[in-house]
């Protein structure tokens, strides 16, 4: 597996800063004004990149007007059919489930220049519903996922520098549009991010290790504990070890069964192979192996050990 | 599974001080003086609970000189026949590796009425070495275990609070002596803890499940990555997810390795549980059925949202 090109914050890039603000600098649409949205829009103000931040309201979200009084939006969509019309980028930073609807009702008012992208962290989906509803539009798609989530909700969370430092993944479809994608990489770096381009493919393969794995396991753990019949008892006595590891488990069961199903070969697979991993690990105890079991262990702290000290 | 009685800090229980003052007030021994040893010497010391605490280093230990200069101890034992026939009450808080060893050591110089404990996170191999090694002793012994534990170690990260609110398990073994376990319980109170009485065996089970199993996964999980070709991409995106449920990886392989042996049938147990959990899961995700895995998913996270606010 290869990993894409890499396009660090270039902030100061002066050619890619001209293509920036001569393409991008009118109108912002952001459909779901949450954390991410509602980040998106703050460091936007910051930098000046645009002259008018336009929200519109998630599927069963609150009234948006607040955002205008505290100055994150510049208003709430009124005319939804002429914003779209008239936004130079379109980001969609709904929970997945919406982002198809959203795209169907986008298309038929979506002018020529117009980029759009999502924020969702499973990716081959989304490009998925991007190309049934975009059509000959698709080329004016990619798809982000910016690294920088949080079990909290919501635009009174948002704060301007949540992507300064992060990663942010763009898919390359082999459809897209080499300057659309250069323009998106442009944007998260303005938003202080770390862009890397990859295929959606690859992207939700290494995303079903590093983060839907474990977000899974933490689930099937807290899972063994409540089928036990001295539940009570096991919860009084788990100490910080099962608070760190479960932590996760709290998440949003609606996300997490949405990833699961969107992710479902990457994420069965590694299901699997972790399965795997604890059939060696009992047969090492089962043989009561001092040295296997040691080396074994010993080779996952030390990866561990490394890891945090970068 | 039922659980044994309870006995909280009654520090200012009149007639258990009185017992605690009048039996254990002399000298204090303890084999290992890292953080739980350490903390333990504190917390005696700022009581004043006995009039002399005496380390004895861990095989392979460093000089403990400087913990008299900083008057965490007494002295350092140099005559430790003489020591062990002196003492009051006898702590073993070396690795668990250790403590069959030690006992053997103690045995000819044990005097009738000298309590002995250990602080070890398993508590059916403690039994197991504390039965074969004191013999017509083993009456005068009464396992501990302070869950109290963190990554950091040795005496320099000691505090004398250490044990303030926090579990500590007992164990009630047939032969044990009631005076001694009622004296063993009295001084964790006095060290702020909150004292559980059970079995060793019903001790091993419970932290099969929520201390043995987690570890052993998060290091399942690493190695899983470790047998990854783009083990390095994996790892570059990595985010926090990954980081909270593997930070228990990075403990001691060695620790983790004998505890897998000595906890080797509850942990063999509960390994087992959680591949059957993993399956119920591949099911519902093969079946792409959405109540349910929504379902199963909710019941993970309902109680751990639950736990967290206790």
């Amino acid at each position: 597996m290869t990993t894409g090109k890499k396009l660090g914050p270039n902030s100061h890039d002066t050619i890619s800063s001209f293509i920036l603000t001569t393409l991008l600098m009118k109108t912002l649409l952001i459909f779901g004004v949450g954390l991410i949205g509602g980040s998106i829009a703050l460091k936007v103000r910051e930098k000046k990149l645009y002259e008018s931040i336009i929200g519109v309201a998630r599927d069963g979200g609150t009234n948006l007007e607040h955002l205008v009084g505290s100055r994150m939006l510049d208003s709430v969509s009124n005319n939804l059919n002429e914003d779209i019309k008239n936004a130079d980028f379109i980001i969609i930073a709904t929970p997945v489930a919406q982002i198809g609807p959203i795209l169907a009702k986008i298309y038929p008012y979506l002018s020529k220049n117009t980029l759009i992208t999502d924020v969702g962290s499973t990716k081959l989906d989304v490009i998925h519903e991007a190309r049934a509803h975009l059509k000959d539009k698709f080329n004016q798609f990619v798809g982000s996922h910016p690294i920088a989530g949080s079990e909290k909700h919501g635009a009174i969370v948002a704060q301007k520098d949540l992507f300064v430092n992060k990663n942010i993944i763009i898919t390359n479809e082999k459809e897209a549009n080499f300057n659309q994608t250069k323009l998106l990489s442009k944007f998260w770096g303005e938003m202080g991010g770390i862009v890397t381009i990859m295929s959606a493919n690859e992207h939700d393969k290494i995303f079903s290790t590093v983060s839907h794995l474990p977000h899974l396991l933490a689930f099937n753990l807290v899972n063994l504990i409540n089928n036990k019949k001295n539940k009570g008892t096991l919860l009084k006595f788990a100490a910080s070890g099962f608070r760190d590891f479960s932590r996760i488990a709290a998440s949003s069961p609606e996300m997490w069964r949405d990833i699961s199903l969107a992710n479902k070969e990457a994420i069965l697979s590694d299901l699997s192979l972790f399965q795997n991993e604890i059939a060696t690990l009992i047969k090492l105890i089962e043989l009561n192996d001092n040295q296997g079991l040691e080396d074994y262990l010993a080779n996952a702290s030390m990866t561990r050990k490394n890891w945090i000290n970068n």
